[in-house]
């Protein structure tokens, strides 16, 4: 391999950990020495990067020896075991998982958003929620413009949030049902499948789940404000791949449909579809592979005088978790260079 | 047949037809003769009715003679031709379309909350959008405790409020896909299977659909309140069957959780479901075929102190369409004999 960093992905098997391969393939990250690391029964596989297999190791606590970089996706349990052993060894830990995402000591990243918090990394850096990074993109350039008072938001999330076995049971409860067969349950809460399930994570305070308080925090903890009132609810869809989210915004200062379109047209890493006259407008199956978060369905709100609402949908493996991932490497790296 | 009523059923073989049939023959409606009509198309079939084959005729203009009730699940457009034919031939009619919602002179009624109005009806009635029906069942209730002030909602709502033809079509799109053969779009404007579309009806007035206007002015028109405010996101998702609303609802009066979860428990038609513990809340496919409306996540809103946040969903082909109707037939035939 060419001249380059060390990096390693740790959940290189899941969902999350093969888009990681594509983005730093297609990106042309300067990789020297590229480690896939997983749990004990995926070892023996190989997985493909730049023409080459790569074999799939054991995470260990020997794994992170000399590493630049190590891109965690797997369960916070694992996340809070091994991070800081590889920190320790040196690694920049970039970690999808939800367990440092509210430490004060740890950096809470969307590269367009707060890239300046990356400054004050101790060695670990987290990456927000998959529904949390296409909302922060959004807010945070109509929150410089006219401060955002209040956020009501509803999504439609894929089951690829879930991880790679969530995608095979809607796949095998999708083929059950329409041989006529019974789906079967066993990853997600409930049959996924021609349904629609009202939770992801589980319960907790007030009711909400934890996908949904992760959106208020993480919000509030991106854009630096806590003022920033809140509240969410998030619902599975029979999506493979792609998350929406119906949002409604109040703003302290009255903002005209124009000016949002305008505000989020010139956004970075956001595209904006909205020309319903042509019914055009984004959708999971548009977004799909896409790096952008897509905005649509822009609207004035008739029922208050200073809000509007609007429709979001990103690709949850790519801007959502892998794509903020190496874009914040690709960050670190080159503030070392300055 | 017994003695009874002479009852039509225009647009019989439509997926709201289709429901009415199970719904007279199940609430053993007294049906004296009941003619099925449809479009010159249809006929030649034969729908089964309390174990008799009945033949589906063509609707014509002398369709009426000597019915008492026309129940109309069929385009506005053959609604506002033949409605008013149906009425001066003495039926009264009980409309599903739009055509006569918001017309001054037609009650618009769901029988829960505003039967009412059925009193003042010229020989034709309004029956209500699919997901206006279940929102008013609940906001009705909460409008007389507390105030509703705004309401906040975003729909999930499935292929069969568009129709057999749209049912039909996320079968087939989705037989194609898991066969990995490309999704043939015919009926609803964009693919559905494994997608999520933010448009139902035509793009209008701000940018909204005609859907979510109708919500709206539907709404204010059955609560007989022009001043609660609403704004709603309608959206498609591959669901056969039922449909959901995550509803942000803002009152005068502070209401408590506990407050709202009792009053909807024994409010008429509504069922909860609440229990987060042991993940117990609403879904699509557990309200099918079912009559009840589903309400669920009941929680207190975080970002503001006076709203409540909840989940609610319901079966569109009964309580959001065909129910109804009948339940509307059946207040007339109660009036009619006091």
């Amino acid at each position: 391999m060419q001249r380059g960093y060390q990096v390693a992905i740790v959940g290189a098997t899941g969902a999350v950990g093969l888009e990681l391969l594509n983005i730093l393939e297609e990106r042309e990250f300067p990789i020297a020495c590229l480690s896939l690391l997983a749990s004990k029964r995926s070892v023996g596989r190989t997985l493909s990067f730049a023409g080459q297999g790569l074999p799939v190791r054991e995470l260990t606590e020997q794994s992170f020896d000399d590493i630049d970089f190590a891109l965690f996706s797997v369960s916070a349990l694992v996340s809070k075991a091994f991070g800081p052993i590889a920190a320790r060894a040196g690694a920049v830990v970039i970690d999808d998982s939800s367990a440092f995402r509210m430490d004060p000591q740890v950096p809470l990243v969307v590269t367009e958003v707060n890239p300046h918090a990356l400054r004050r990394h101790q060695g670990i850096i987290a990456h927000p929620n998959c529904s949390t990074i296409p909302l922060v993109m959004i807010l945070k350039p109509l929150h410089l413009l006219a401060q955002v008072r209040r956020v009501v938001v509803a999504t439609y999330q894929s089951v690829s949030g879930a991880g790679a076995r969530a995608v095979e049971e809607l796949d095998h409860q999708t083929r059950a049902l329409v041989a006529g067969e019974p789906a079967h349950v066993s990853v997600l809460p409930q049959q996924i499948a021609f349904n629609c399930v009202p939770q992801i994570d589980a319960f907790g305070e007030l009711g909400y789940t934890g996908e949904e308080w992760k959106m208020v925090r993480e919000t509030q903890k991106i854009l630096e404000d806590e003022s920033i009132r809140m509240s969410s609810t998030t619902v599975r869809v029979p999506v493979f791949r792609g998350h929406s989210e119906a949002v409604n915004i109040e703003t302290v200062h009255k903002v005209s449909v124009h000016q949002v379109r305008q505000l989020l047209s010139t956004a970075s890493g956001v595209a904006v579809i909205d020309d319903p006259e042509k019914s055009q407008y984004p959708m999971p199956i548009t977004a799909v592979g896409r790096d952008e978060v897509f905005v649509g369905r822009i609207r004035e709100d008739p029922s208050h005088d200073h809000a509007v609402n609007l429709w979001l949908v990103s690709d949850n493996l790519r801007k959502g978790a892998a794509l903020n991932m190496v874009q914040i490497m690709e960050l670190l790296c080159a503030e070392k260079r300055r």
